[in-house]
């Protein structure tokens, strides 16, 4: 039989990352893709601690069904940290999420109608075109540069006639290029909305891991019309195992997602939502969060110390302030899809992600994406400077 | 401001289910309403074990991210146990889902187009129109006798030209109405989808809780072109708070069920498949099955014992062979819902779920769906008798 599928299936494909999962099983590639947190840094032990306990208590409470919109106490735990973040709000304007990607498919799925556009940074995070893509808008993709989104080209946009549903932005160490959006683009960008009536879209999985510099106010915190939808995640600073994110946006619009949440899935899951909460009474995460942060920025300073003594001339990179990714970009005309199936992958055992994926509209070849979030500082040396021999002799 | 939401959004809306659950937190209120399994049989030591060990060893096996089509050592386990019982499968054509409702929803979101038809029982699970109607589709409500589906009016309907893109069915204990669609009412769907060329969804998360009477083979076992897709789920199992269920279809179809899945929330937690997968390995999840059959089918016993000694004439209930739900029929007339609000509630502290929800089309309001799974008999008959004391003054 031939099966007939939905239109919105001719914008779900399989994407590149794939061809990348296959590398990260192959023990001898080290790999820099897969925007990994470093997994020694899990809090196993107390995790262990926590889920003996609540597996000891009644099953009523770990492993029965509980509320779809997440278990009460922890949206007020997540309310209250969002609070101490400049983003004051109520447990009825949290909610629980299967980790922040399935926030990106719920917001689509509440606010876009086929052919609506949505605007993004160009380059932007794959997992949230992925989400998009099944409500089949389109795309209007704003370029960036060291501030992050250019939101004078976006106003330009809007002044030329163009009308957005929605704008996705990850404005803290952006993924997939590292960069922060500034204070006065921050404000710029809650005008627009205003403005020209659209709903923003603010991803910030990466804004607690901050290594250096000075906190941005979220966009959240300036919404005084209810037009911001913030996405946060304990995949970085807990363990992206356990699956668990969240959303804050006015009660009305967590009340709407809530029944697609509802519809899609039931609920999370009640054990690791309590192990979660459990953890965060008997526990300092901001304490953990600070060690989980020392690591990164040793290991950015390890992967980007070979870089610039040991990389050919013609290529940049991005210094992120925090986060887990440097954004690379090569002479035009080299594409760095191509060198690393051709050449990367059998000579120096290295793979990244290639930075045409993350284009939302135009791809651009001569991009890449490195992570140096996942390994030892060893295997990073060793892998960047495996890389550096072979574009020397390439470049 | 006033958020313009997808034209989608007009299918989803509150459900009658809400209300239920605010009385299920009213401790004096005894709650035949939702389905939930017995807390008292999940297996928390055993999981206790599991999880203990599991987060001693590495994190990257337990608490990092995994394969967003699920844990592949899982994916085999469930093959396994689908071949055992006659359906013949790969790991390739095993999916696994944040439960099975995730299923339904991928499903819809992979084959309906907005206005394309969806056949269902009538009466059928609640659950399944909140997420098919994310889709915009339409509805063509197949009444049921004593042996489940009537497909002699569903052929009947084909014939006279209705087109339908996928049927919908609980075969097994049917939620509402615990029915068991028969051998041969099977064999006549399996001929229709093929004549008339449309997807089956066999969603059967009660299948392996049957008490009495022999097994049907599944509508996938009897699928020669990949027309069936079937979900099964650990909820029911082992316990509904670890959000886990598969799917079982084509390779094609899965493929493509995977990639909404990478789209809707990454993957299922990591850590719940591995304990899940430890747990078939370590144990004999059919002992554990045995154990909880067991207990539903003395709790049926106790629940239709008290129907059927002090309920009053005009009332039908059914018997079911597994599962966990007994469905009534009450006079012409009698609102169940309205009974329950004005009289149940207040005078005999007992909830149950008013049929009308149940309904795709057109809502009938004399029926109500008992659950007898959750509470010990002491609650059963003391919530029934007071019932039946209410009962016998209203009829």
């Amino acid at each position: 039989m031939t099966t007939r599928y939905a239109d919105r299936m001719e914008g779900v494909k399989p994407s590149a990352i794939r061809q990348l999962l296959q590398f990260g099983a192959d023990p001898t590639i080290i790999s820099f893709g897969g925007g990994y947190p470093d997994s020694s840094l899990f809090p196993a032990r107390e995790l262990q601690a926590i889920f003996g306990e609540l597996l000891a208590g009644p099953g009523e409470v770990s492993l029965q069904y509980t509320h779809s919109t997440g278990m009460p106490k922890l949206r007020q735990q997540i309310a209250q940290r969002m609070a101490a973040d400049g983003i004051v709000c109520e447990e009825d304007q949290v909610l629980i999420l299967q980790g922040s990607q399935q926030g990106l498919d719920l917001a689509a799925r509440l606010l876009i109608n086929p052919g609506d556009l949505i605007a993004t940074e160009a380059p932007t995070f794959l997992g949230a075109l992925i989400a998009f893509n099944t409500c089949q808008p389109g795309y209007l993709a704003i370029p960036m540069d060291e501030q992050g989104l250019m939101t004078d080209v976006l106003e330009q946009k809007l002044k030329e006639g163009q009308r957005i549903k929605l704008l996705y932005t990850v404005p803290d160490f952006h993924n997939p290029t590292g960069i922060t959006l500034s204070l006065a683009r921050r404000q710029h960008l809650i005008q627009l909305a205003n403005q020209y009536d659209f709903i923003i879209l603010e991803d910030s999985p990466y804004r607690e891991v901050r290594y250096q510099g000075d906190k941005v106010p979220t966009l959240k915190s300036m919404d005084t019309q209810g037009r911001v939808i913030y996405f946060g995640s304990f995949s970085k600073i807990l363990a992206p195992g356990l699956r668990l994110g969240w959303s804050v946006a006015s009660a009305e619009i967590t009340e709407k997602l809530g029944l697609l949440k509802l519809a899609a899935d039931t609920q999370c899951s009640t054990l690791n939502m309590a192990a979660v909460s459990m953890y965060l009474e008997r526990h300092n995460i901001d304490d953990h969060i600070q060690t989980i942060k020392a690591q990164y920025l040793r290991k950015k300073e390890t992967m980007l110390s070979v870089v610039r003594s040991e990389f050919p001339q013609g290529i940049s990179w991005t210094d992120p302030d925090g986060g887990l990714f440097t954004w690379m970009e090569f002479p035009e005309g080299f594409d760095t899809a191509k060198f690393m199936l051709e050449h990367a992958v059998p000579e120096a055992k290295v793979v990244w992600v290639p930075g045409a994926t993350f284009f939302p509209t135009v791809q651009r070849d001569n991009f890449a994406r490195f992570s140096y979030s996942t390994h030892g500082d060893e295997k990073i040396i060793r892998g960047m400077t495996a890389l550096a021999e072979l574009l020397k002799k390439h470049l």
